[in-house]
């Protein structure tokens, strides 16, 4: 994509997570991490915008920029703690409970885009306020070959429509999950959740199904890429936002974007999804190297072939 | 498949179909119906097994002739009806309440292969008590390059699991849905249950999603076949017995049989499930021609590619 830029805004937090086997502690979490991490397995020049408070140390900043991430667009705020999720799921790990939140430095983040990503060729606006997101985008210099994407997730439908609907309009690639494209959508079938959310704006509607999968809908036409059957889930946190990295970053490496290249993408972005869920939290993006990611690719496409 | 010759064994019947939106009154169904119509599609010698009463009259067994079906097999008991089946489907159409079985021919079923389809190189086993299966089987010649299929359901693993197991020891290939895996398994995830299942005999195991799909687990291989996707599911009921339809069909007007005539006939048969649940019953599988399976598998293949 041109100037192979990716901008990605997203949280950099702490997660607690609690999986019918494990308890993780308070371990390095937040979409924007997942998505930085998952991204950097391609050849891109990647920058987050983001906050962070006094427990980010230096020993996460370090794991993060060591990947190549571009961390000038991540304020630190003092004597305030980063973003805090508990969360735990429930026995099939398709069900969680949220037990804490602490927005913390969140609650008052005002994104700054570093001058450098403003006319980045791919912006990836993870799972955040749509106000934030919207702000993000706002900074943006003109470019007529920029593919934004954007995740969001039920809380916001409810939470802050409005925003929500605006932030939509203006992005081209949306990923959503199936039930939160119902909701969104008001319908109960995903064909037509991918219709009447492709009317509110984006040309490409993702749908995440999961265990199930990823789909692409663009005009009449769809696409579907299976999830790699695995033997044994650790933790599903961040599988939405490593999809989204995968996808983003592989976007950002290419040297133009076509249907194909979404297509690819989607691929990509699965492939990072199932690296996520094998371990706890960023565990699993953290201690894979490239090999093992284009392995995970391999055996999509071994999936996937007649 | 050498002689080209499919013997399918499973239930003509009639059907009492309620639907969130339609009720069938007394129609055609049937497992033995569903796979005949479904797998008329392929250019093979196809006979049926079964066994019918005075209700199913010379309008229902043209209409299975007329698409080239052998019925030589399928004996008639005077004075009784068919077995029937009256089902009512939830508002999502993924779970259905029986509120009628009534046996009537099928309490006293004892098949009798024709001699013609004693040396058939596919014979697909449908839904059916697995003593009859079993009895089917041990009325075959000798044929070294025979596949047999099993398809079954969760009714049999509770009333009958004993004899199941001794059936599916003899079968290559079975297909059985994603809760019934798990159920037969013990397994709560698919490809344990999978792995559980190919150490019961079958060499194939093929895990039926519904509207995610269909898995087949072959050594230590999978392959995964995504379902069309589908703007309005009129009917549900027969969706499985039309992929082991269009399955076994497929297989049987082959050459031979490789693991990637196994994953054609898994994209046959989901283009057969697909043109099931467009209409009530068999109405969308008598009504739509090959023309129209050909284009829900070139649909397919839009859906499956990059």
């Amino acid at each position: 994509m041109k100037n192979n830029k990716l901008l990605i805004v997203g949280t950099m937090a702490f997660d607690d997570i609690i999986t019918p086997t494990q308890i993780s502690g308070k371990i390095l979490g937040g979409a924007g991490t997942y998505i930085g991490l998952a991204a950097s397995y391609h050849p891109a020049d990647i920058g987050i915008v983001s906050v962070i408070g006094d427990d980010f140390t230096s020993k996460y900043t370090s794991l993060l920029s060591d990947r190549g991430l571009d961390l000038s667009g991540v304020t630190k705020v003092k004597g305030q703690n980063s973003f805090y999720w508990k969360g735990k799921y429930h026995d099939n790990m398709n069900k969680r409970d949220t037990l804490d939140t602490q927005l913390n430095v969140l609650a008052n983040f005002e994104p700054v885009v570093p001058a450098h990503y403003k006319d980045a060729s791919v912006v990836m606006l993870g799972n955040l306020a749509p106000s934030v997101q919207q702000s993000a985008l706002s900074q943006l210099k003109h470019n007529p070959n920029r593919v934004v994407l954007l995740d969001t997730m039920n809380y916001w439908m409810a939470a802050a429509l409005d925003e929500l609907l605006v932030a939509i309009k203006q992005v081209d690639v949306i990923t959503i999950n199936d039930e939160e494209a119902m909701q969104l959508s008001g319908e109960t079938n995903i064909v037509l959740a991918a219709k009447a959310i492709h009317k509110l704006g984006p040309s490409h509607v993702i749908i995440k199904k999961g265990e199930h999968g990823a789909m692409l809908f663009y005009k009449d036409q769809s696409f579907y890429a299976p999830a790699l059957p695995l033997q044994e889930v650790i933790d599903p946190t961040g599988a939405g936002d490593s999809f989204a990295g995968g996808l983003s970053g592989y976007l950002a490496a290419q040297d133009k974007l076509t249907t194909v290249t979404i297509k690819q993408g989607i691929l990509n972005g699965t492939a990072a999804a199932s690296i996520c869920v094998g371990a706890m939290g960023t565990e699993g993006l953290i201690s894979s190297a490239k090999e093992e990611f284009l392995a995970q690719l391999q055996e999509l496409e071994r999936l996937r072939t007649v």
